[in-house]
């Protein structure tokens, strides 16, 4: 049983206060949200409870302005399908190369349906928004705007209240994924330009299955899932309510440990990082170091396999990422590392260590332990490694250790 | 705190055998499904029991065929925008009148927005359909038949297989709506026509917030909701793990219970039912009476109205429904028994008394003693009772009891 979970980007442990707080709605409370009888009666209220906790986290003003849905993917799919149905005579969608597979995979189908026309903004080698590029995609077509608020990856953080204005000038709707944002950064929507902003539970120590889309109040929206009159007529379905409680409890503690977020949390990663690239040679950071979540960052440790990195690690009970756990199945490089122009000597070895509030002193400890070892084991039979004095990294200058 | 929960068809209790088998999986198995390390290994395991454990209540031979979603809404949506897309040169849909709106309004927005032509068959008074109808709207257009398995109000069967059969000689795919059918009905798709099957975890004792679409082996699907690389691609969003088990465990419950489901829980349906009608002059049973799931029975009592029945039997401590509890928050009579066409004077009073196998005698009797004088206190007030003698109810007979 591995011992230090550093593969919080990918999913938390469900703190164990949501799941005391989702209890009592599965075999006690369990009636329907919308019931005329008591097994309802104290359903609804804790539903709107929820909402109001939610709320709380991202300072959204009006209770009506969060939809729940089944997690990130689907807000981020409603979010985008919706724009192109109420954006009349507007059928351009503008995004970035390094976005999750949860927009750029449907706006990918949209593209290739012809349902849409796609402009995919590129980044630099610190996976930072080509801003002139996004300024000229821009246009009286564009029905949408969907940027990421932190990538998943690297933990780079985009400057989404700039982009939000720059949509609006032309009429646009920007949204933004901030499902890797939300209960890592402070988020005041109600001083924000964004429109609509995706969430998902299972990142922020709340359960998997549920999520939510914040639509701004005066913002049409369309449902993606149609039926019944849940969440206003906005997304059908019986209400997954200890989901819902889960979210609401798991943003209350969200709230609470936000500043510890922001100050032990990214201090326990800022000594791992620096450690690690003290102690192995060919290693540096990939992505924004200026703009990035506290609790992120992703390595690459050059000539060597990110999977053999893991499986290494996870015999000395450390877990952690090479890429993206969703587009795990495939061995190339991540897209992000891709669209950021890391030489795939270096992005076939980039290991994410994503850190949370459940992290400890130790766990670093035992990180910094073992890695130098498991490194200097895979590069020892690496031909990369071997040859690595031939090997060119012309068109990418980072930053050693 | 009611006493007799006979609201089972709207949500059921999560049996908490099931919320024990998915605690394991909020806050110590808590690892995604698809990651590399110790903390996914035994996720992955639990999916793939649950998933047979589904299997097994439906007889679906293969593993693959289990598509999970976030409920039977989702299924639903999913199953009939697919059918659009893969078949192609083919833009109709065929269904019936009853379908819950998770059917309805779906192919409702569809047609309005010229995505489709649908057809709508209509049902007798006994709510079974009209054959012919359906074979004329049959042909080589139709794209997709989505005709509900069972009822949610009525309880009303329908001829599923032969439906299939009949919809397979044009080409057309075949999906069923089971969410009221599954847990309640022996179920075997390894000898079945049925392309596609929804179903709902909540409504046979299980988590609310999860579902499954059957597709079957050889039929081609399209994921409603677009990313990564989950369900081999069909369904993408990050596993509801513990909704899964739940839904697993839930569904080899439901196996062990089937065959009292169709004695012990039809017999004290069946007891209800006709000790009411005997009890309390005009009151009849809707439906058709001979092909019904075992657990349902809808009796309209005429010259009142459902809301205030409901109010008065929560007072009481007994919970059950007028109407889908979906489509409340209208005071028209629900659509079903609207196309049923049941008179006015008796749809407004219809209860719908769904019971599970969680339901004693106790709870019969309770509402035995308590049903004939709420309905004898509303009908003492109202109008349409004092001038019953006058109303005509020409175009329907029902058999009072
Ligand atoms: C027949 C039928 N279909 C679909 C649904 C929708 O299921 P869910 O609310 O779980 O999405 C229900 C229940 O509400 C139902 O009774
Ligand atoms: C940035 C980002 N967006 C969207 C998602 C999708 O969220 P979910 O898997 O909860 O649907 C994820 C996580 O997988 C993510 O990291």
């Amino acid at each position: 049983m591995p011992t230090a979970y550093l593969d919080n980007n990918a999913t938390t442990r469900c703190d164990p206060r949501v799941v005391e707080a989702m209890m009592p709605y599965f075999s006690e409370q369990f009636g329907n949200a919308s019931s005329m009888h008591e097994f309802g009666a104290k359903v609804g209220d804790a539903v709107s409870k929820a909402r109001k906790q939610l709320q709380a986290l991202i300072g959204a003003p009006f209770d009506h302005e969060i939809i729940y849905t089944s997690g990130g993917t689907e807000s981020d799919n409603m979010a985008i399908l919706s724009a192109l149905e109420t954006q009349r005579g507007r059928d351009e969608i503008v995004t970035s190369a390094v976005e999750h597979p949860a927009v750029l995979s449907l706006v990918a189908h949209l593209e290739k349906t012809e349902r849409a026309k796609v402009h995919i903004i590129p980044v630099d080698s610190a996976g930072r928004l080509d801003m002139e590029a996004y300024r000229k995609a821009l246009s009286p077509k564009t029905a949408i705007v969907s940027i990421m608020w932190a990538n998943n990856e690297t933990g780079t953080i985009f400057p989404v209240e700039q982009l939000a204005r720059m949509a609006h000038q032309v009429g646009a709707l920007f949204h933004t994924d901030a499902v890797q944002a939300v209960g890592k950064l402070p988020i005041n929507l109600a001083e924000s330009e964004i429109d609509m902003l995706s969430l998902s539970g299972h990142k922020l120590h709340g359960p998997k299955g549920i999520g939510a889309l914040f639509v701004r109040k005066g913002v049409r929206s369309r449902p993606l899932i149609r039926g019944g009159h849940q969440e206003r007529g906005r997304r059908a379905g019986t209400e997954n309510v200890p989901g819902i409680v889960g979210l609401g409890k798991a943003a209350e503690l969200a709230a609470e440990y936000m500043q510890e977020e922001q100050t032990r949390v990214a201090a326990l990663r800022d000594w791992l990082e620096r450690s690690l690239l003290q102690a192995i040679p060919n290693s540096f950071v990939t992505g924004d170091v200026e703009n990035r979540l506290p609790n992120t960052t992703n390595i690459a440790f050059e000539y060597i396999e990110g999977e053999a990195i893991l499986l290494l690690m996870n015999r000395e009970g450390i877990a952690a990422s090479s890429g993206s756990a969703c587009t795990s199945g495939s061995l190339e490089p991540s897209h992000v590392l891709r669209a950021m122009n890391v030489p795939y000597t270096a992005a076939h070895g980039a290991i994410r260590f994503s850190f949370s509030r459940e992290n400890s002193e130790g766990d670093v400890e035992q990180v910094i332990a073992a890695m130098p070892g498991i490194i200097e084991k895979l590069r020892d039979m690496s031909p990369f490694w071997r040859e690595r004095e031939n090997a060119s990294s012309a068109e990418f200058n980072p930053t050693y250790a």
